[in-house]
């Protein structure tokens, strides 16, 4: 089973990579993009003794304590088989 | 209109921040996790100006262009509206 976890700054926490892509777009000549929002991404792969529930339970712990800062970032998840 | 633009160290890499997190789950007390992989996440707020093609073409060249290294990364990206 694998599981990706995408972890992004809070919409009221400022994020200053973003921005300054935004502007580098802007600059190269993207005029398109109002906003830029960077995050991380984790790709976990699961063995196959692990239950469904039980990965789900994990991770969602794992999200929380170990991946994220719940102070100033949030996060969501999907299991695939 | 929105994209997610998902950047992943390629399979061949060596992703040392991954094994890191996989030795500190390991330590945890988290048995089942085999693999883990750190990327990037991007969340691109197109203006409405843009049609769908014309945001397919410049997220794709963005993505490729500014937001990985296509040496040492691979790229997906979704478009919602």
């Amino acid at each position: 089973m694998k599981a990706y976890v995408y972890v992004s700054p809070k919409k009221s926490v400022l994020d200053p990579q973003g921005q300054t892509i935004q502007r580098a777009l802007k600059k190269l000549g993207y005029q398109g993009f109002d906003e830029v929002r960077q995050g991380k991404y984790f790709e976990l792969t699961l063995n196959s003794g692990v239950t469904r529930t039980q990965a789900e339970a994990d991770v969602e712990r794992i999200a929380n304590n170990v991946l994220s800062n719940p102070v100033i970032e949030e996060f969501r998840f999907t299991l695939e088989e």
